[in-house]
């Protein structure tokens, strides 16, 4: 099971008057896809098991060793008779994916090839509350072209850039609907980015932080393969990214996954929404730093998140010394988070629900107190089996998801990967 | 699209090594579904519009047309030369659908053939709470036999039964994990149901009422078609159904959409599920009924359900006369039933939430204030662009959800439904 399942493509051909280019492509992905999942084989091995004919399955290997995506890794001798048959594999060396995260005080660059060598993996401070949105796109944008001019050096060529943004967006538009954690309000990201890093042969394409996160989550995570799986974001916001039978759950416009923004509290803090007493405001960021000085309930604005980030570390430190009262604070945050992944277990019945961000740093004392909560208010009670566990994949899994989104590109049309080298010369 | 997605069969015989009864099987079903949707058309035209074969199409056709499935139904001339091509539709009217939902005070039967024609609707009364699940079981299954005997009066074959429950279900096995308001816990219906019917080639198959109310709303209700659609069950419980990508979001285990039993008030009143202030008593039968008599708390226990019942018509009969209390406290349970819509809104982006059951009778009163909440408490806000409508299909939808399950399975495998006419004789 992958999130963009081929069956749906190879489905169409049966039942839609489908184009020879459209056959093609999905013929192509079905042959890329074999060969990454089932490892090295023949031709021969191909037509066999994916039921196409070997003249048809002979001519999409051609098209993809032009394609820099298969080649031949040696022979197979199957007996004492006959030719030895070519065994053919995936080639991850020669195209790859750019992942970016952008956040409110810094952007992470990852990129990889399609065998998921890490070629570049940087942070760089930013200050987008600080700056208008096209600053910050244009300090990115000079990230991204030392990124892609790394990647042209180790002779790898993008497929395409993957965007993980904190807010609501329009993966149709590659446009950021709202982004209260950068101040970000209707921002064409994807045309933005794409025009300041002037690499217009390189498409850009924009999701959700969370969703990407639980992708990474899907694909590469320490719960890598389970269908029914959901990412808690554990930053100045909290929101979700939920997999459902191994695909993303986006509803009707991308905007799914906002658990953050729940009610529990109406006597409580204010929240970045502007409404009060968000669950978010009893498991952020900011509750996280109130650990170690819980009369001090200040919310982070984001100029301050430097600050922040070094009262958690004062919190991490204080809590695994064995204070006391970090620790009963951070029980009681526990507690928050463990209600919020209680009304996941019921609504959503996942196998297991992932804690990623500052979670993973306070993992030891909260999830302790999260579990005894969760298991409190599952209806199903034991038979939910439900696990929390903290990511392994830690800050990084957003910009993985970023640069998983492009391998998935490729897998799904092979065809999006230029036939001739591309024009190099990155700065 | 469809929850019972054809594609992932279709797909399965391109990437699995599937043998040729899976093969024929999926193929049956593509042709029985390509008329059900379609239309009427010729053998060629559906060789042309699948892509399989014409002497494919044809065995295929001849078998189902055994099975009693398909029938031919007139000629096309396509011009002036050729053969005149014979037309098929799908036969509806020989093979039918049972749905039971077993409530606490009553069972519903529906009985339908697969074209839709209703043959069977009637509500019996039950006291679920009052006697062991054995006795529940052996008379609704009497039940059950009058429903078969009408069937096969009007000559419809029963390809299967469906039950909905109110609580958890394990789908696989066909047993009930736990249903609160039944009073029952690991009772393994399908088998025990199965049994007492008499009928033992005709299978059983059972799922949560919340689930397939949420099927049937999108297969046959107001919002048929709609992809990400949530149901919301308006009974003494409250639960949900969501389809999301046209796909009925089951969790790993089956047991999702409990949103019923969300903390929400710690000094608010005992739910049935042994834990206090959990969202449906904010919003379920107990509290509507409250709204004749807002002091008035009791919680239903199930015995007096007949009273709740004859409350509840009070409750609409002061409201719509214009009773200012009663539309306060209505308005009030409307904002809680936004509170959760609200909800679903953030984690699930829906389009549409389909409010039944109790709901659906006060929906005038309750759902201008939800409306409110709901859009309040949405993050994208306006973007959103979630309804919230009352169901068309009243206290119906769980039993034609049912129902539809059996259609669907048959749509699914076509040979499940025997090639020769079963023995008949149900008392």
């Amino acid at each position: 099971l992958t999130p963009s399942d081929p069956s749906l493509r190879a489905s169409s051909r049966l039942i839609e008057p489908a184009d020879q280019a459209t056959v093609r492509r999905n013929n192509l992905s079905l042959v890329l896809r074999h060969l990454r999942d089932q490892g090295p084989r023949s031709r021969a091995d191909i037509a066999a098991e994916t039921q196409l004919n070997k003249a048809t399955v002979s001519s999409l290997v051609a098209e993809l060793e032009q394609r820099g995506l298969v080649r031949e890794t040696g022979v197979k001798h199957a007996g004492s008779v006959g030719r030895p048959a070519r065994i053919l594999r995936l080639d991850g060396a020669r195209v790859g994916a750019l992942g970016l995260a952008i956040n409110v005080d810094y952007v992470a660059v990852y990129g990889t090839d399609l065998s998921g060598r890490v070629l570049v993996e940087r942070r760089h401070a930013v200050d987008a509350l600080g700056v208008p949105p096209a600053q910050t796109i244009a300090t990115v944008a000079g990230h991204t072209r030392a990124a892609l001019a790394d990647l042209d050096r180790a002779g790898v060529t993008p497929a395409g850039i993957g965007v993980a943004i904190p807010g609501l967006v329009d993966v149709g538009q590659g446009g950021v609907v709202v982004a209260p954690n950068l101040g970000w309000r209707d921002v064409p990201i994807a045309e933005r980015l794409s025009t300041a890093i002037v690499a217009p042969h390189v498409p850009v394409q924009v999701d959700n932080d969370a969703n990407l996160s639980a992708l990474a989550e899907f694909w590469v995570g320490g719960q890598a393969g389970t269908p029914n799986l959901v990412y808690l974001t554990g930053e100045v916001g909290v929101g979700s990214g939920v997999i459902v039978e191994g695909r993303l759950l986006r509803g009707a416009a991308g905007f799914s996954g906002e658990i953050g923004h729940l009610p529990v509290d109406p006597g409580g803090t204010r929240c970045g929404c502007g409404r009060t007493g968000c669950w978010e405001t009893k498991v952020g960021l900011a509750a996280l730093v109130g650990a170690a000085a819980p009369g001090d309930t200040r919310s982070p604005d984001g100029r301050s998140l430097r600050d922040l980030e070094d009262r958690l570390a004062e919190v991490v430190r204080l809590a695994d010394g064995g204070d006391q009262g970090a620790r009963d604070a951070l029980a009681g945050i526990g507690r928050w988070l463990g209600y919020g992944a209680g009304l996941l277990v019921n609504l959503l019945n996942p196998q297991v629900i992932v804690a990623g961000g500052c979670f993973t740093l306070l993992a030891g004392h909260l999830l302790p107190a999260a579990r005894l909560e969760m298991d409190r208010l599952a209806v199903a009670g034991a038979a939910t089996g439900c696990r929390i566990v903290p990511s392994e994949l830690g800050f990084t899994a957003a910009v993985r998801g970023a640069a998983g989104l492009v391998v998935e590109s490729v897998l799904d049309d092979p065809t999006a990967v230029s036939q001739v080298p591309l024009l190099r010369g990155y700065p």
